[in-house]
């Protein structure tokens, strides 16, 4: 950390903030410029979480030089985390291709879905028993029921599932139907929930907040870590903007930069990011070729029928013709894909 | 509602949405216009709460025409919400001037805090005991012991308190110890948490989402609402935007905004939407004249030892002197200040 | 500056960055610290100028610690800079009182309306005769017969007029016809034109893009000061962002953000920032207690008639009596408001 | 066009809104719903350009139907525009890799870049000779004398030339120079700039501004065609965010939406979007799997000693190994690169 001093700071301000390093058992290392003073802090950093230097007299930035987080870091881990959902690998070369409705509606009719996304190459079946809505008159899930249903079809196929958890209450319950959780944008930064999660091995889809830079979905993600599960798949869904003609704004550059930064793997959502079934295809495409770790693609036999975000929902016929572009794409990254397995036999 | 269809919809199409909009027991009105064809839905729009119209084939655009919310509305509620907070009066003219320490340290330092902001003017006193920080590393909050420390120095200044709820587990607790519950910008759509609230009959200061439009923010209210709580003091704090100048850009036009749309008061927080203690008293003094129903600034006896964000904080003479500023611009709008009392005697 | 070296970086890159450093007239001061060595970087900084130290080898982060304007700052000018706009002093106290009609539409319809606001206590009158139109087909002003119109009408009221000037060409016609030379949003970054308005002694209202940071702005005056022209009104019109119930989002916390680190004066337009006619007012009485020099206001005797941007103009009456609410909040304030004059008496 | 009437609007209100709809030669069509009254507006809606609707007294909202842009747009056009730069073709099918040093520094520093990126695959050379820089201390480009060299290079290598023009006054010298005209981010709604390119044939390059939504581009597009010139190349390159790890954000659904919307080729920079080398090649790959018609990347021997944006430059060497990647993705996309040549000779 760094430290720059205001012009006109005083000697006896100085000696204040040389006192207060010293205090928190670190060495300072001081520079006079010609128009700034200038203190380094050598020692360990960590010691200054929640320490508010800046308002130190006499100081007039506290530039940070190391990252906040440290096991989400490629610094504390080298290689690629390979997470195991049900017997899928994503990570590591392997990419998770995930799909489903947006919410579980009635058993026959995910039971189509998941035939047929299965078919088309899903490796993870995806459906919504806890609905995070706006309104609160809007369809709100099945709750219980729904995960009831989402693990049968599950079983049925062979897939295994994902489904959102929303309340620290709901995840003893959700735990015992579903392979993995999600966290969706809204709860991002639900830090009970995080750490709840944390206290379960099960793994995580995370999804970024609408209004998170990438470091608050690495710190969000250090929180899981923090209570010791390792397990945890991070999404790119999207960002708030200006821009009007899409839902959000798919942040593709979020893919390489986490992959410089962690040793995550990361997927992206092209469905709640653009909310507009035509460019799904493309942006999953692109996601393939920015080095994503797999897709999460909402599919629905009947959208406009669906309960829950049906405009934004691919047929399972497009989904396939979609499937077999990303399987090119993912070829010339040299990605594989697992095929589905609830639990993995090797 | 209005759908307007492609230019090449078909006959086809348009007889399969009229079948469809008369399912839902609505009317359609059509205008074949030179480009487009229009169809006005009469009757009950309630009816279409997720109804994914837009899904349909032929469909272009769906142009919704009413509001999302409604018992937050003005239409609803003609006159404006008084919320009590203690024995203090929110909204209608009158202002709450909230103050405090961002986390709740130690009783003698909250004594200290709350003394001192009374005697500037304030009649609400604020201080986190379960705090939602971006770091699993940083300082979590007292507590429980927090909130047992609030609330005993709220008694003998006589103030109410108004401290921050997290996860659904936590409201019973908090229920006990506090005046008003509120609800942080990371929390605003954490749904399970607003109902929960809206259970009780608490007053409920909830906070703008740092990526949520002003009607988003109603429709959270319209959460705690439609559970029967009708107690809430909404909060501009700040949106994310691109000026990295300040930690987040304080909306004052969502005042006047709110106050067109909604019956609830609406305060504002220049403490975390620009985190700059130099910017507050300007930001006090705007989102007064821009006809806020008060301000809500964090205040503490010494920024520097402060455990949670102390570098944005007033100290309590800066506080006294921004609250003189502030009398004077309350007088030209013609707004009171109730002083602090935790029961009101009339 | 700082240089911020990698964890892994070599003593072979550590010299190469020395002798660049010294190449460029600077002496390194070097703090080897646990984790990162640091370099800081003494002499005269305005060397770096354009210097991309980003792209040496070893390098991680480059860290500027002074500000990037020169002649716009408070360290180079302590007082409040008072800029004459034909007799009306604007800054160090004196407000700006700017209203008219977005374009000059015809002489009568621009006599009627700078009546009316002369009379409500408007010191400045505007005007557009080239009008920057998203659309190709829409009304692009009158060009220099709107300039003859709009002096004359000037001349009638006593009244000093400030107009856009869009291209570099126009700088000079322009200049033979008004008072205050504006630079609107679209062309902040427009640095030929900005060049062209330095060599001119004339004021300039120099509006903030939509997406410039506050520091951006500053750096768009310094290219007018630079050529010599110190005779700049910064204007703070609203920013992109999400909120999409308003035209843009105005960022009043600019104001005193922008007092902080500059001599300039700087305005607020509600009107082009909310693009709401009836959040106008408010917001302009919330710039005035924001500490704003001044407020740039629509005024149109006829909105559903105006050739441009009528929906966001207040009628001369509303304009009248929002005036009498900021004569009060102006009380409050210690701020006045010269007479309108067209060259100045004392 | 659309219009829906306040809840309590007037019978009066509405026959002087009836009256206005006649007198602008258009039909309007009544609907009276439960809660709103709804006007469809029947006949040639160009007429309505900078008609202020929403000001007329009894309107709550005014909703478009139409897209503002004609000659850009698909409607307008079906098939795709193939834009020839010299004698390589761009959209339909055929790539831009358009690459280059941010700015002309020296002959022979070009002449390598040029040797090299050519060698690498890249079919346009780029180079600035006019630079819109921040700072007016900034380096500010060679003008003319880097027009000469850029020319220089271009023939001895036979590949077409862009660079950017940023004032009216300099089209006609920069067009005696360059194949194809660039105008920049900052200047895309410069409208008197845009006017003058288009009335010559020479090829465009229309940079997003970073604040500018995909509307708000094509209708820049279309103050170009306007004007009779249509040899249009959009190109994407980052839009403003508050995410703070990139220099912009790169929109790359943006491709696939302008796609959909315009005939116009759209091609991709993340050089400028992300200013990150680090993230380049992935997000390259990315863009042409969206289907973006090219990337533009900026290039240059020795990034620390440019004079201009050296840290976001790729190496000659990485750019290759970028190049190899690319080809490989374009041959999924069934796209091809035309080899550069000055003039085309089929």
């Amino acid at each position: 950390m760094i430290l720059v001093l205001k012009p006109g700071s005083t000697r006896q301000e100085l000696d204040h903030i040389l006192d207060r390093v010293r205090q928190l058992g670190l060495r300072a290392h001081l520079s006079e410029g010609e128009q700034r003073t200038i203190i380094g802090l050598i020692g360990d950093e960590t010691k200054l979480h929640g320490e508010p230097l800046a308002a130190l007299p006499g100081v007039e930035q506290v530039l940070p030089i190391l990252k906040p987080f440290k096991l989400a870091s490629r610094e504390f881990q080298r290689g690629d985390t390979v997470v195991m959902v049900g017997g899928v690998r994503v990570g590591g070369g392997f990419l998770a291709m995930i799909a489903g409705p947006c919410a579980v509606e009635t058993e026959s009719l995910l039971d189509e879905i998941a035939g047929a996304v299965k078919q088309a190459g899903a490796n993870i079946l995806r459906g919504g028993a806890f609905k995070p809505r706006t309104s609160p008159y809007s369809f709100q899930g099945l709750g219980q029921d729904g995960l009831r249903i989402l693990e049968a079809v599950g079983q049925k196929h062979d897939m295994p599932v994902v489904t959102e958890v929303m309340d620290p209450r709901q995840v003893e319950m959700v735990s015992r139907h579903a392979d993995m959780f999600q966290v969706g944008a809204r709860n991002m930064q639900n830090f009970d929930l995080l750490r709840e999660l944390g206290q379960t091995r099960k793994p995580v889809l995370l999804k970024r907040g609408m209004s998170a830079t990438v470091k608050d979905l690495l710190m969000s993600a250090e929180y899981v870590l923090a209570e010791g599960n390792g397990n945890i798949v991070l999404c790119e869904r999207g960002v708030r903007s200006f821009e009007d003609s899409t839902r959000n704004l798919l942040d593709l550059s979020a893919v390489p930069n986490i992959k410089g930064l962690s040793h995550l793997p990361i997927i992206a959502d092209p469905s709640h990011a653009t909310g507009r079934p035509d460019l799904i295809p493309a942006m999953s495409r692109a996601a393939i070729a920015a080095g994503s770790d797999g897709v999460h693609v909402e599919v629905h036999a009947c959208p406009e029928e669906a309960l829950s975000d049906g405009p934004q929902a691919l047929l399972p016929s497009q989904y396939a013709a979609m499937m077999n572009e990303i399987r090119r794409v993912a070829k010339v990254m040299e990605r594989s894909i697992d095929p589905p397995a609830r639990a993995r036999t090797m």
